[in-house]
């Protein structure tokens, strides 16, 4: 059975351009200062108010029914609610446990931040710091969230895995999206000394994760390594280690495709996606493979060069050639079906993302960035059949 | 062509029982007590949370995807801002008429409350108090919100028509209800000389209503009256005077047939919805008439007397005889075919309510009452189709 999966991204660790309401009245682009920029009480009361809205029950009733059977959970460092003042929220995720088991769903739980980030994106908690990697009491403390991850969840029916780590931004990365441009620091003192974490250290924090968390999961849980954001790398690491029920995730998003050069065109997007199929299917030799994020969103579908996915926050953007309705769902029912079938070649997927608050209609800035949004993928028709395998 | 329409209950009219969360840290069960016991800018912030994520413009496209041609937007009296502490919405509805334009949606909007209640229910606005009516002032007041809004929205696409009030009680419904038991009053002295509200009251109102409105409404707009739950009083107050393009909105739910007597069977139910039925075929005969609240909802389905619809908050329910899902499936789906054929006899109707936040399965008092959440009931496959007409 292929995992078919979805992202419940923007809920418990958030990003400014899925939920920009929960940003209102701050220059915050990252819930690291919006913490700062909130009284706090004020901050206590929006993100219990953001979590308990933005996910409930009825959301696991409608991914179960649109033929999901998994979702990822990102969760932040201070998910146990020991990092002030940020909150935490082990509650709702034991809520999410107890729908998932009801509505027969999987849940991969994705560490997707820690202190001082490993990536420098808004979404690993601070924009334009990258500096975890070098800090050895965080690099243990967040073992230590991993670890209390395995004991409270181990054995529950509904966990399907725990992801050590998303995106840590190896050198080829960290050029391409240009972190320091992309995502300024508030305080460059701060980001000073950030730089990409090598594979070398990866692979040590991956072995000590492992280490910690293995002896806690049930025999048939999962234990996850991002790929750093090079696919190919990891060979010798799977085949020098004897793991029991080890995955690789990758995240294949046509935005980096085209912040890497590809022609903005559907032939360009297929042949790019037909080509990372023979590359999933060679690491499939060593080591089972899934994409965990990607997305229908494109420049082409979007009518303008996004600049590898700079969004209407960042970019104030001129829409050149918006296609039609019809045009536009043929674009993406096309893009649906070729890299569903591409991941299909590893053991599966899960689609950036659920849920998007934007406004597209209102602020025409979104125009096309409701491609993100599966729900609205599915209700625009751009989805018409979430593929049986 | 009939109306097929949805009410976006609990967005900019608050219902403890549809999303408890906007309630957390309080005792309040109603708005007027959410604002005194929330410090100022606690409710401030969690109300504009609230509002910016309950609905948003997804939901708009998930309404059209589903069928319907219509949304009910319940607002309160203190849309414009000028009642503190009650926070206008008026800019909520603004994005509402782009949304529902967009996406080829018409809207109704609904006055929902008027100053101390036209009802007494917690939908009202506060629970337990029925004294609007003996107010000339706020009667007054009243006027001024439907007159502001028919300015607004008169002439625009998006707008299908204005009720001018939702549910006023009459006798019959005060004590069907037990609105004193029921909805206790927090004060008991605010709620003292509290008493339904007669049809000649109303009828005056209305015709009041109708004068200060209809000047500022395009051709083809729409004044709705509800019939204050007393379907067949109103033969004479349509024949007696010439109106243009009014219609007539009766809220028909099973657990209000219960309240009055009515056995708890599928087979009942249905007799019931029947009589309804020639009832509606005899008041269109001089008024279109259509049902703008209903659900599935019903105490056979939850496995318990749920003694009128009160729910959770209300009573421990014990769930006697919890049905399968392919029974609890075929139930919906018969009542939803029963209701809607019988609706359509009229001009159509509003399904209450388009969304609930009440979590079913980490809090099993809540079980059956997703049923009133008709995003859940698709997802479920307790509709199946929207009937085209």
């Amino acid at each position: 059975m292929k995992i078919k999966g979805v992202n419940l991204g923007g809920w418990l660790v958030l990003e400014k351009w899925m939920a920009p309401q929960v940003f209102r009245g701050t220059q915050a682009d990252d819930e690291y200062y919006l913490a700062q920029d909130l009284p706090n009480d004020i901050y206590q009361d929006r993100i219990a108010g953001h979590r308990l809205e933005f996910i409930s029950e009825r959301d696991f009733v409608e991914i179960a029914a649109r033929g999901f059977n998994m979702v990822r959970i990102p969760v932040p460092y201070f998910i146990f609610g020991d990092r002030p003042p940020f909150i935490g929220c082990i509650d709702e995720l034991d809520r999410a446990f107890t729908w998932a088991e009801h509505y027969d769903l999987k849940i991969l739980i994705d560490l997707h931040t820690v202190p001082d980030s490993q990536n420098g994106f808004d979404n690993g908690g601070i924009s334009g710091v990258c500096k975890w990697a070098q800090e050895p009491e965080e690099i243990d403390f967040a073992l230590t969230v991993l670890e209390r991850l395995s004991q409270r969840y181990g054995q529950r029916s509904g966990l399907f895995g725990i992801e050590v780590l998303n995106e840590p931004i190896g050198k080829k990365m960290w050029k391409t999206m240009d972190v320091p441009d992309r995502y300024p620091a508030r305080d460059p003192q701060k980001a000073a000394g950030s730089q990409p974490i090598s594979l070398s250290f990866l692979s040590d924090f991956y072995l000590k994760a492992y280490q910690r968390i293995s002896i806690n999961l049930a025999a048939d849980k999962i234990v996850v390594f991002h790929d750093g954001f090079e696919l190919n790398a990891w060979e010798d690491f799977f085949k020098q280690h004897r793991f029991n029920n080890v995955m690789l995730d990758t995240h294949q998003y046509l935005m980096t495709a085209e912040a890497d050069g590809i022609t903005q065109t559907v032939d360009s997007y297929i042949a790019y996606i037909q080509k990372l199929k023979s590359q999933i299917t060679e690491v499939q030799k060593y080591v089972p493979v899934f994409v965990g994020e990607w997305t229908l969103f494109n420049s082409y579908a979007v009518g303008t060069d996004t600049q590898g996915g700079r969004n209407a926050l960042q970019v104030d953007f001129n829409h050149s050639h918006k296609l039609t309705a019809s045009e536009l769902r043929e674009v993406y029912q096309t893009l649906w079906q070729t890299q569903t079938e591409a991941w299909d070649e590893g053991v599966g997927y899960f689609y950036w993302t659920y849920k998007l608050l934007i406004d597209t209609v209102n602020d025409s800035g979104w125009y096309g960035w409701d491609s993100w949004d599966v729900s609205r993928a599915f209700n625009k028709g751009w989805i018409t059949k979430n593929k049986e395998i």
